[in-house]
Formats: structure tokens, C-alpha cells, sequence
């Protein structure tokens, strides 16, 4: 007998009908004999629903009651899911984020989970009730509602999860785990069956969208086993645990690909101390986060630096260094929305050389240019035109031997 | 400078453009030098609404769970008004039933309030802001939701004047009072100016449908003054209020009618003692309730026994009188649910003689047969054919000298 916890996404509580599913699914996992903790998201669509909602009211809805509008989107679904097991004769209680006392900062709409005590759930599953968690919600020491962000009910399933010492969180979504890349861009794409935290960690911050990223750290931190897995089928998932040595026989695990980002060059930036302070210094103080930055030298006295942002900072941040530009004195400031960042990832990188080499010689073959690179301990990221991704994409993982079959 | 309490139903807040209204008023409130709390319904249809997903798991869902789901909907609009009004830079919080303290029994779907411990409110108010309590939720003391049945968010303002010892408790609905009779069915109705408690407990029990009777109840035992007013106008509405000098020079204040009963007849009961614990024990025990009780004396050692019960539970009560009849050996059972009781209200009935038979004359007049008759201190009520109701309210608010102008 194991203590499992399940969270289900917002296309798999979409409509009563899939409800419905969820609940044979649990009940599956709880005649098997184990205790079954659930964690579920809003109905697909209805937390942009309410924000289109706070937005006929205001541009800049009061954060705080934004948060107690959308907590009420995963209190439906946690209330209907308690409804349906209930008239299935499974015992089972509902509870939101302060009942199952979530505790989290006061960082409205972006909260940050500080303490699960968890005191309730455990009591109710002691009493053999399937415990439904409305995820995505937490509260304040004050007692106020908040809410963890995008793909939030990730983060509170694997916190609950570590909360309660369970033996697994599974992570129920519509795809069926985890893939060596996107396979709508590769279809020979294949399956991972166990991924490290780290590679997970970099594979989420990189545009694979199964997991949110928070959810991940939270996992390493508190070593919980995650299975990804589909909510439409039986198969098994991925596992996401601890690097362990049947890992290190792939060099590379996967290969991702982010079209979120866009360039800004700085052209003939004057060679001077603090010059870099006064181009990144007004940017992260307008709350735009930098996220590669390369120099090269121009010639005489004068380098060009160039830098990627989020697209939808693009504008701004564009505005921002015009003005700087005339007031350092640099030459022009180029743009450039048309960009895709493609990486790769695996801790077998750490124990090999000519990753990288491998990766641009891959890229050099279909005469892809590389504008950027960046690289950490278990990555390699290229920036490339964006009309070149998904090429990219399947040559890198045919060049890493991915392919399926 | 004054304590307001204003409670705004379903209709006032249908929408965003409705609400914004509702902001409009709670802040010239506000201006004026008042603190403000503001009670919220769900947006008319919602709770409706709620109910129909939650049948269409279960005809009977579990009353923990669908008290979690319909709390949802004053949930939305308290986080919607109190966005409303920070938008027009008048600061305030939403609290819901938990948040504001509302303490009330287990009764799921039918909760009491125990306890209004309020401090969060006051704390708020004390700080200057508008507090936006969501209506008809409270929890009870192990932190479950309840909600108080239909209505409640009536009885909601009403506690949490009292525990906050407003000054009023306005009751935004969408009449503008308190009316001698229905206008709909007689336009010679009046608007009352002010009724004591009592009558208006009397009144909302015989069908006028503008505060819910427990709301009066908590209203008169903890001497809120409550103010029934429009929220689509700015004219004075109703004050229900303690009785008073005033309201002594009309005999009768008001003419109500309801349709929401019908009446079974036991036809030949032997006239043997512990006869009507066998008749009435079984329906109460079927959760019915039954309301006006008339006994005749048939011939010989029989009597006629007619009862009325609430038009929903008029084929069940039918089916167990049947049941009865056959065992005690009366003749027949005959059920008729086309019958209407119109009742007079008044405190000043206390001091006059000959109400009832001017009511009585009244009927006669208009040739409307009488079938039952039950009276309190402050109200009499005939039972008659359905058809005639209308007419006989008309009749009855003439023959008081009710009629406007």
C-alpha cells in the first residue's frame, strides 16, 4: 500500500463527462489500496475566462481580488470531483488551498508555497476518504487567498506530494510523457521513460510544456518522484527522479526549442568601465528579464553587444535602449523578433566532450547560421532564425542518435 | 457619521455594468462619511446554474460538496466589486464567509449562524476601507463551508449588522419596499414606510417575497433596523423596525396571498383518542410540514379532518394519508392543490375588535366561500379557491382602507 498523489489538468476536468473519468481513474488507484490524494486545475479555459472578466472592470485588476476571483475556478472542479466520487460510494472531501493549508508568501497572482501543514489532509485520508485538493490556490499567513502562477496546480501537487511523504506524484496532462523533442516538430520524437531533476529543470525552462518549472525545483528540493504521464491511456509515463547511472548512457536526453525570445543589438557601444551597468541597469528596473548577453569587439575603442528578452518585452525594452544608445553615444540599436532558441540537454554532457561541436557541425550541415550561444553544465543553447526551428530541431536530434526506431 | 450595512441581491449584481452601479451607490455611501460593509448575492441564475452541473453528476449531490461549489458564485462577485471599487480608487477587500468569521452549525445547505466574530471586518473598516462580504456562506467550526439556504445572503447582512452594530442594514432589492399588497395583483397597494418586525415576519411567511424570514427573525432579536429599498432608484423604502406609536393608528399594514399550499381532506375519522398522532405523525415523519389543521364534526362518532401542506409535498402527503385511511378506517381521502390563502397583517388587530369579521364580509361580499380559517395575534388567513385570490386581496385592501390616494 502506497500514498499517491494524482494531479489532473484542466483539459482532463474539462467538461462533467471527463470528471467522470478522473474519478474511475482514482478510484482504480484507490482499490488498489492505496491512499490517493488528488490535486486538481480549473476547467480548461475558465481562468482566462475570469480574467477577460476582471478585464472588462479594469486593465489592472486589484491583484488580491484577482486571486479570490480565479480561486474559484479549481474550487468547482475540486467540489465536483468530491460530488461525482461520492455518488460513485467513494467517501471523499474536498479542500481548497487554506483548508489544506497551503501556505504560501503574499505575492498575489505569484505566490510562493512556504509551508504545507497538510494537518487536514492527513487526518481525512487516515479516515479513508479520497482527499480532492483544489490546486493552483494557497493563503497568506493573514488568511488572504493567493495563487501560484500559470500551470500553479503542478507546484502544489508535488508540494503536497513532499508534504506528505508520498511514494509517487503523478502528473496527469495530455500528452504521455516527457519526449526526446516536441513531436509535433519531430515525429520521430521518442518517449523518455526516467529524466533527471536537472535535465527536467532545463527542459521546462526551454519550452517543453509538461511541467512547470517551479514544479520541478520543488520536486529536486524535496526528492519526489514525478510521473508524467496521460490522463487518455494506461501507459506508462516518464519518471522524474534522481540522476541515477542507466541515465548516463545517453549523451544528450532531448532537444528543445523556444520561439519566446527576440534580439536587440547594441552597435559600437563606447569600450568603457560601467558601460554594460548603465544598458542592463534601466532594463531590469522596467522588470524585463535579460536572458543571454554576448559582446563582440567592433574595431578601435568600441564593442557591439547584443541580448535576448521576452518577446512580449520586446517593445519596451527596445524603447529603453534608444535612449540609452544617444546617451552612451553607441551607433544604432537593431532589433530582431525572429529568433528561436534551440537546445540541448543531458547530463551524459558532463562526462563527454564535442557536445557542442557535434551540436554546430548539425546545424553548419543544413547551413543554419548561429547568431548566439549559451551553455550551462547540462546544456547547450544555439539562437537561430526562426524560420530554421523545427530543421533545426530534427537534424540536432538525428545528429544526437534520438530518432526512434 | 454612521455604520452602513447595504446588501445587494442577485439582480443588482447580474453583470459588470450592474455592478459598477452598485459601486456607484456603495461609494456616494461612502462619501457621505459612512463606513461600509457591502453584502453580495451571486449573480442572478447563478446558483441555479451550480445546482444543474452538480445534478447532472447526482440527483442527490453530496451537501458538503455542493456547498463548496455554490459558494463559488458570491465568491465571484465580492472579488468583483471590490476590484470595481479599487478600480475608482476607493480601496477595499473582499472576505468571504470563513474570512468574515461566520460561524454557523453543520447543516449543510441549511446552515445556522452560531456566531458572527467579525474582527476582520471591523479591522478593515477601522483602516478605511470598503468591506465586500460574500452573502449566504458562512463555515462552520471545524472550517467546513455552509452556506444558509435560499436567501441567506438576507440573513447574512442582517448578522453581520448585528454583530457589527451597524446603524442600518439596507436591503437593496428590486422593489422599492414593502408594499400594503402585491402590486402586481393590486395596483391600489401601498408602499409602508415602516412595519415592525413582527408584521414583516408575518408577511414574509404568507408569501411576500422581499427578506427572507429568518433574516427578520435575527433582524427583531438583535434590534437591527432594516431598511428594504431599491437598488435601481434613490427613493426611501421600508423601514422594518421595532413597533412603534406610528403604526398603531392603521389596524391592518398589509394583504398577502400565497399559492403555495394544498389541502388534503380525511373524509369519516373514528372519533377515538390518539386518532391525530396516527394521522400527522407519519407526515412529519416524511419531512413535511403541515400548516393550517381544521377539525368537523361529521355525524354519529366521526369527524372531517382537513390539513394543508406545502404544494411539493402534496402527492407524497396524499399517498401516505391513503395509507392511513385504510388502516384507522376513514371513509375517503380528497386532496384539492387549487386552493390560495390570503392573509391580513397588522400590530394594531392587538387593540381592535371585529378584524376578522370585516374580513370575513369582505369575502361574502364578493360571494368568495371560505374553506379554512387560522389566526395569530397580528394576522388572519382564509384559506379560499384559488381562482378568487386576486380578487379577494383587492377586495380586502379596499374594505381596510388601504387603497393609495
Amino acid at each position: 500500500m502506497a500514498l499517491i498523489v494524482q494531479k489532473f489538468g484542466g483539459t482532463s476536468v474539462a467538461n462533467i463527462e471527463r470528471i467522470q473519468n478522473v474519478a474511475r481513474r482514482v478510484i482504480k488507484t484507490f482499490e488498489q489500496g492505496n491512499d490517493v490524494a488528488v490535486i486538481l486545475s480549473a476547467m480548461a479555459g475558465i481562468t482566462d475566462s475570469l480574467i477577460e472578466m476582471a478585464q472588462e472592470i479594469t486593465r489592472t485588476p486589484e491583484k488580491r481580488e484577482l486571486d479570490v476571483l480565479l480561486a474559484t475556478g479549481e474550487q468547482t472542479t475540486a467540489a465536483l470531483l468530491a460530488m461525482t466520487l461520492n455518488a460513485m460510494n467513494y467517501p471523499s472531501k474536498s479542500l481548497l488551498g487554506y483548508q489544506a493549508e497551503v501556505v504560501t508568501d503574499c505575492t498575489f497572482g505569484n505566490a510562493r508555497i512556504m509551508d504545507i501543514r497538510a494537518s487536514r489532509i492527513r487526518e481525512f485520508l487516515k479516515q479513508h476518504y479520497i482527499v480532492v485538493i483544489a490546486g493552483f490556490q494557497g493563503c497568506d499567513l493573514d488568511g488572504n487567498i493567493t495563487t501560484l502562477g500559470r500551470g500553479g496546480s503542478d507546484t502544489s501537487a508535488v508540494a503536497i506530494a513532499a508534504a506528505l511523504k508520498a511514494d509517487v506524484c503523478e502528473i496527469y496532462t495530455d500528452v504521455n510523457g516527457v519526449y526526446t523533442a516536441d513531436p509535433n516538430v519531430c515525429s520521430k520524437a521518442r518517449k523518455i521513460d526516467r529524466i533527471s531533476y536537472d535535465e527536467m529543470l532545463e527542459m521546462a525552462s526551454l519550452g517543453a510544456k509538461v511541467l512547470q518549472i517551479r514544479s520541478v525545483e520543488f520536486a529536486k528540493k524535496y526528492q519526489v518522484p514525478v510521473h508524467v504521464r496521460s490522463s487518455f491511456s494506461e501507459e506508462e509515463g516518464t519518471m522524474v527522479v534522481n540522476e541515477d547511472e542507466s541515465m548516463e548512457r545517453l549523451v544528450v536526453s532531448g532537444v528543445t526549442c523556444s520561439k519566446n525570445d527576440a534580439r536587440i543589438t547594441l552597435i559600437k557601444v563606447p569600450d568603457q568601465p560601467g558601460i554594460a551597468a548603465k544598458i542592463f541597469t534601466p532594463v531590469s528596473e522596467a522588470g524585463i528579464i535579460v536572458d543571454m548577453i554576448i559582446q563582440n569587439r567592433h574595431s578601435g575603442k568600441f564593442n557591439d553587444l547584443t541580448f535576448t528578452v521576452p518577446r512580449p518585452d520586446f517593445e519596451k525594452a527596445m524603447q529603453i535602449e534608444q535612449e540609452i544608445a544617444k546617451e552612451i553615444g553607441a551607433e544604432d540599436v537593431l532589433g530582431d523578433r525572429g529568433i528561436a532558441k534551440v537546445s540541448v540537454t543531458g547530463v551524459g554532457m558532463k562526462n563527454h566532450s564535442g557536445v557542442a561541436s557535434h551540436m554546430f557541425a548539425a546545424l553548419a550541415k543544413e547551413n543554419i547560421n548561429i547568431l548566439m550561444i549559451s551553455t550551462s553544465e547540462i546544456r547547450i543553447s544555439c539562437v537561430i532564425d526562426e524560420k530554421y526551428a523545427e530543421l533545426a530541431v530534427r537534424a540536432i536530434h538525428t545528429a544526437f542518435n534520438l530518432d526512434r526506431g
